[in-house]
């Protein structure tokens, strides 16, 4: 690395610009300095759980961590912290191994972007993207990630990647023990400029890895072009950094991660130069793994379970040299619980992808409320919900469905569904009513071709070619598009109005029946269709005077023709 | 009505053939004789909520049941019995309005079934359906509904059809009181046979209400047949019969519904001749209406709330005019609760459709195991799922897709969806993950338009021409078919094996952590594709020996040509 380039240029920007800016060199307003500082704030929240006693890293402490996920409500969970490891050849470690530190539910992830309440995630999303901050540097005796160095022969002869408790995810289904929440650091070998992305790790040797980057992500892209310029290229595995960087890891961002992470956190993020490659990594992160990806030859790879809820396939992969080892002493390991959904995984997808699309579409769509990606049911990426307001101008639903259809460069959402802004888009009973109600299918659905489909196990068998995998047929797989948004006004809700159901909850109270957790819409609205006639008759009605308005109706008759033609004549008097 | 026809004929059977058939006149075995009876179970098992507080019926009693619909889980809710009635006019009333009878729950339903469990429930709609039993007639002085009987001129002097405390349903939104759970009896005018159905019913004058049927429904092609014959049909609306008659009503069954209903009761139904029409009616229900139904004109008819959720539109309908009113004394008059569901309608729907679905499939498709029709989403009748064992023969899923598109004559299913039975049908999360993982949709999705879309506000606004409401474009609405079952064997759900979910469970209560629910799937199965490589890298992982993983891939290796063509290169050793 030159001289001049005193901070790592962002991606919007070249070396040269780079080199002109100046950035104050201060962390003050950082929310964590590290990942230690954020433990105790889980604490102070009572959001930790710390493990004391002996746990198996390759067959108890993700399992554990797991049932959390398949039998505690979301509010119930907590970030883990195993602090007494041993696995199944016996050993013991010096570190522990935190798991779900940031995505054990809504309110973990609240914690690490500093949050009291998970209401504010999504704007403080927006706001860390319009208004990123630029790292500073620090020097090597400032960087907890340098207190033990490691090169050259001592790497294997020290166990390598392999003296970290490295938990197994998956004991049973999963091929070796990985590392889950990696965050990998590179540089786009044309521009310099940096990206930060999240993509499995697969332990292999002291000092090899295995490494899956799927079609499109922006690592694959520093990849490809190493590679068409005939060398490795260089690369940062890093564990356990400040909570904004792996938020930001994983995050699908347009803008550097760098910046947007430091933005989060409140201050720039402290980086300082690696000891065997020119990059530039987190300062305080607890672990951080140097060396090269071949660009040469690919290596087996797998299986590892997936975020969809199946185990991903064994195939050729990336294969990552160790050049380096640096940590801090008694480094804590982070791991994400990932796969079947819900999971850590899709919980810190689902609100990095809904920041970042939100962004997107309120630039284009002026009626937009807001988005959700469905967690359980689409590991926060196959199920897509957009809400917008009663009454989008022309065109503008179909313009949100193609815009978030073709808002992201890897696969993408599968089943993209717009609602109008009184149904719950976080709850898939209320879009799914839309569904059935506001949309005829040959009408308001499209089917669309071209998308990729890695980890997509319906794209085709397990063992099909390699192409026919990740686009299938060279047309790839598809993507579904519903307008489930009223055409046109509809008539009310058909429930009680609201006065009469607050009226009947006070006879409920009287009565001493059991406590009501009143659920949307619990009462009658107007959509947009209603006659002053039907006001009238209805009114009639709740004051007991039905019979008029069965009398006025007499006079609206018409000759019994249903069957044939529909009612075409002109009403009668009798 | 001629001698020779002592019991009413069923649908199968000419009248002839009835006459010739001998049925015991016995009701041994009867589950309930009438509708006190079956209160009284109701009492017994704690299903029944009595208020004895004066309530008014046109703005209070429904509000406050449906309450119950839209702020308790369902296995809380119970039947209502109102005694003390008034309403907007300050009447007293001579009798009691029953809610949520048949349908609060599914426990209130096996109730009504003389079940214990609701479990047994689509066994015994089947067995049902199986072993019909003929009804059989009893004499005027054994028939309680024969107990106060009015006809001519009295029927407007005592307050006809409004002198009994008729429910408004959704005080606001409804234009009127309505008979909201109607047991409507009719025949065939060409062939004699009978149909019972539930058609909603407008109060309009003391000898006046109107009737909607829509195209399709059995009681509709009695109509249009009395039409083209240039006569008026004759009708009984029959109210609060044995429960087992109240689901028949509802559950489009192929087969009698006397027929049926005596099977779920467990006995012959017990009928009687009506005063002023030929026609047979169950001697124990609360009120028999007697009339006709015109032929000559339609009258303005609604708003009413609809079992989707929306207010129905008004519009032309049939109109009925009296001709008797009989009833028992001190009458209990059953109402539903229907409209936005979750509710009582879509609840008994749901079960009684299924029945006759399942019914009909398993004819048609060996691998069916089950059927879920969604109430709250669907309101019984839009969202459809299938459950097929986890390797149907070649087109079977497409085979039951279809059967299930066709299977009824009225509006049918919109949403059907098929699944492999490691799915929950009845869990529309389940349902949607695979629809999620399971599904490309150019290649597993079929639209098909011919659906009848009455009372679907999606189809055209509520206003547009009557044909456009029904039948848009003249094509009609549209049905999406969707295959989410596995085209191929999947690899395992990636989740921890059972022994290791289970490992871990034992070490979550010594913990003393939070107690579990735990949620399907909670362990990793296979599903069908698990080769014996994978197979032996996971038992060495799960050994902590997953770096032997490593050095046998290391044999595995390509050349680089990921972005190309995919790899296609063959392995090379390094």
């Amino acid at each position: 690395m030159s001289a001049e380039v005193a901070n790592p240029p962002s991606r919007q920007e070249t070396r040269k610009s780079a080199a002109k800016r100046r950035v104050p060199q201060s962390k003050r307003g950082a929310i964590y300095r590290d990942i230690r500082e954020y433990l105790a704030e889980l604490e102070r929240r009572d959001l930790l759980i710390r493990v004391k006693r002996l746990t198996n890293k390759d067959t108890e402490v993700m399992p554990l961590v797991r049932w959390q996920f398949r039998g505690l409500d979301q509010a119930q969970r907590k970030a883990w912290l195993f602090e007494n490891l041993t696995d199944s050849r016996g050993r013991k470690f010096d570190g522990s191994v935190g798991v779900a530190l940031d995505g054990a539910s809504a309110q973990v992830y609240a914690a690490a972007m500093g949050l009291n309440s998970p209401q504010d995630i999504i704007k403080k999303w927006l706001d860390a993207q319009e208004h990123p901050i630029h790292p500073v540097e620090v020097s090597r005796d400032k960087a907890p990630v340098k207190e033990v160095v490691i090169t050259g022969k001592e790497i294997v002869a020290g166990g390598g990647i392999d003296k970290f408790p490295v938990p197994v995810t998956n004991p049973g289904t999963d091929a070796s023990a990985y590392f889950s929440c990696p965050v990998w650091i590179t540089r786009d070998p044309e521009t310099g400029v940096y990206n930060v992305g999240t993509y499995r790790v697969m332990l292999k040797a002291a000092d090899r890895a295995g490494v899956m980057i799927v079609t499109g992500q922006d690592g694959r892209i520093h990849w490809e072009k190493a590679r068409a310029l005939g060398r490795p290229l260089e690369a940062v595995l890093c564990l356990s950094p400040v909570p904004a960087l792996s938020l930001c890891s994983v995050a699908k961002l347009r803008q550097p991660e760098y910046e947007v992470a430091g933005a989060l956190n409140g201050a720039p993020l402290e980086l300082v130069k690696a000891e065997t490659v020119d990059l530039f990594i987190p300062a305080t992160a607890e672990i951080a793994i140097e060396g090269h990806l071949r660009t040469d030859v690919l290596e087996m790879e797998g299986p590892f379970g997936e975020y969809g809820g199946y185990t991903g396939a064994q195939d050729y992969h990336i294969i990552f040299e160790v050049s380096a080892i640096t940590h801090r002493r008694h480094p804590i390991l982070q791991a994400f619980i990932s796969e079947m959904p819900p999971s850590e995984s899709s919980c810190i997808r689902k609100f990095g992808f809904e920041g970042s699309l939100r962004r997107e579409l309120a630039a284009k769509v002026p009626s937009l409320v807001g988005v959700n990606l469905f967690e359980a049911i689409g590991g926060s990426l196959q199920v897509l919900a957009i809400s917008l307001k009663r009454k989008p101008d022309a065109g503008e639903t179909w313009a949100a469905l193609r815009s978030a259809a073709s808002s992201m460069n890897i696969p993408g959402y599968k089943w993209i569904i717009a609602v109008n802004d009184d149904i719950d888009i976080t709850d898939i009973e209320s879009v799914f009513w839309a569904m059935a109600w506001r949309v005829q299918p040959h009408r308001d659905i499209q089917i669309m071709r071209g998308r990729p489909t890695d980890l997509d196990p319906s794209a085709a068998p397990v063992d099909s070619k390699f192409t026919d995998r990740v686009y299938p047929d060279g047309l790839g797989g598809s993507q579904i598009l519903i307008d489930a948004t009223m055409k046109w006004p509809y008539p009310p809700v058909s429930l009680p109005t609201r006065e009469h159901m607050e009226r009947a909850r006070a006879i409920w109270e009287e009565l001493g029946l059991p406590k009501l957790t009143p659920r949307v819409p619990w009462f009658g609205y107007e959509l947009g269709f209603w006659p002053e006639s039907w006001d009238r008759a209805t009114k009639l009605t709740t004051a007991g005077r039905y019979l008029e308005v069965g009398s006025e109706l007499r006079a609206l008759r018409t000759k019994a023709s249903y069957c044939d033609t529909g009612i075409v004549e002109a009403p009668e008097k009798e």
